[in-house]
């Protein structure tokens, strides 16, 4: 597992799942777009993300995905995301292991009624029913700190990063400073626009879906992050933001489709989504081809 | 399906889902809550809302709690929640009607990217693959105006209510003002408490959880909005208020907890919830003693 939890300290995909014409996933698209990123040395490939639209694929899609990742990754390290109630979440787990994954990452719960103490309990019972699989927990939620962190890094060794999500860099340099950053790999779950703010105060890796489209630009931007290249930093960022920004508008509405719209402007996949997630306009596809001519002029 | 959408315009209880000693669900105390709201004669009972924590039940007990809340609800109108991604709900709504339930309450989707569009696209092509089957569709998201409903009602004959989320009375009144409250009927989503706001600007129902635990109590509730009597709606919105309040405290981590401790001290069935949801301290305990001390003074 050592292997594989140095490897999140640095680049985390979140693969698309491309669909063909008649809505069904382009299995030999995403082939494709995980093999690149490989190719490039991204260090953690995870499908089944919220960027793989998880919540519209069905569970053997799911498995699919994984199996399809998992074949291509070349020497990436495969996280499956895995979630829903316990029981499922558990099942998945298994699935996991079972495919030969040495991680996953546990989404959020849906649930729309939780405490830090049942938020807690949910991850300690899903972590502690496969100790031989390494876990990465994702915080979306304000409320959960060091205290039920650390109540889970106790209870679970193999509880082995944290993807934090909350927009609050305060609030992720107290729990660092409070729990140190030697137990767990963080990383900061708001992609390339955030890390910079997260980074001096303890992550080591930021969670990507704009890797699928240009897997040598997030590199860099580690690179750069790692080496404290402040001005490399900032080129880079602004490079980026355009593309975050457009990801980010309308309550995240676009976040999948500006990367799949991306990718089927570079030919490797189709630009569709599944609902409830939301299409471009003809106005926002000419964004896109203006963020990839940016990018191409700066080399990538 | 007109009886039913009838009772649309009165109470819709959603049920808890009570759990035995070792986790699992305890159907008998279960029927006998549901029989005890359908004796009382509750308009519409859901089973699978998210009172009756649908995000932590697996599909068998999904479907069980669906066959007991039709055996047990006698006169009650049966109206299961369904979800998940479009395939998951539109095999639930196969299997809601196969029970013979004549509604079903399709939930907000839980994917994390969506655009109205979206929203519209996902609710109409799970309505349109059951139109034997009414649909009340639960809104939570502030975006979802009148044209985006408007457009389901045109497509969707089978779309027969809403339930209406959103702590936002104005919006509320806009969307009823454009589309009128003859084409469907319009619940207050928010319970008790937000009822009397809604009620003047086109509702002619609400959800409630409370109702599990004392049906005359919202009837009764239901009776003096439907009246107009300013000062019976005041009266029991007060005795109403604290035990809602509680329910909303820690955003709303004790959201089911609240209604189950009741129904425990009444010696309906146990306290416990599925984590994630939160469990109550034993102070809470005590407020929810306090409350049903002041809705026993009051004849309830």
């Amino acid at each position: 597992m050592a292997t594989s939890v140095d490897a999140l300290r640095g680049v985390t995909a979140i693969t698309v799942t491309p669909f063909d014409g008649a809505g069904a996933p382009d299995w030999s698209g995403y082939e494709a777009i995980v093999a690149r990123m490989g190719e490039a040395g991204v260090q953690v490939i995870t499908p089944n993300g919220n960027t793989s639209e998880f919540y519209a694929l069905s569970r053997t899609e799911w498995q699919r995905a994984n199996e399809v990742t998992a074949a291509a990754a070349g020497a990436s390290v495969v996280m499956p995301g895995v979630g829903y109630d316990v029981g499922t979440a558990k099942d998945m787990a298994v699935a996991v292991q079972q495919l030969g994954a040495p991680l996953a990452m546990l989404h959020q719960p849906v649930h729309p009624h939780q405490s830090v103490a049942g938020w807690v309990a949910y991850n300690r019972e899903i972590a502690q029913s496969a100790p031989g699989l390494g876990f990465v927990l994702y915080v979306k939620d304000t409320r959960i700190g060091s205290d039920a962190l650390g109540s889970l890094f106790d209870a679970c060794p193999n509880v082995v990063g944290i993807k934090y999500a909350v927009p609050d860099p305060l609030r992720f340099g107290e729990i660092c400073a409070s729990l140190g950053t030697d137990r767990v790999a963080w990383s900061c779950g708001l992609a390339e626009r955030w890390a910079p703010s997260f980074w001096p105060l303890g992550a080591a890796g930021f969670t990507s879906g704009g890797v699928n489209v240009a897997p040598r630009l997030s590199l860099d931007y580690l690179a750069a992050l790692r080496s404290g290249d402040q001005g490399e930093v900032r080129r880079l960022w602004a490079l980026i933001a355009p593309f975050e920004e457009l990801r980010a508008e309308d309550a995240t509405a676009r976040n999948v489709a500006v990367v799949k719209e991306a990718l089927a402007q570079q030919g490797l996949c189709g630009a569709t989504v599944r609902p409830p997630a939301g299409d471009l306009s003809p106005q926002q596809r000419e964004q896109v081809t203006e963020i990839l001519a940016s990018w191409a002029e700066a080399g990538y």
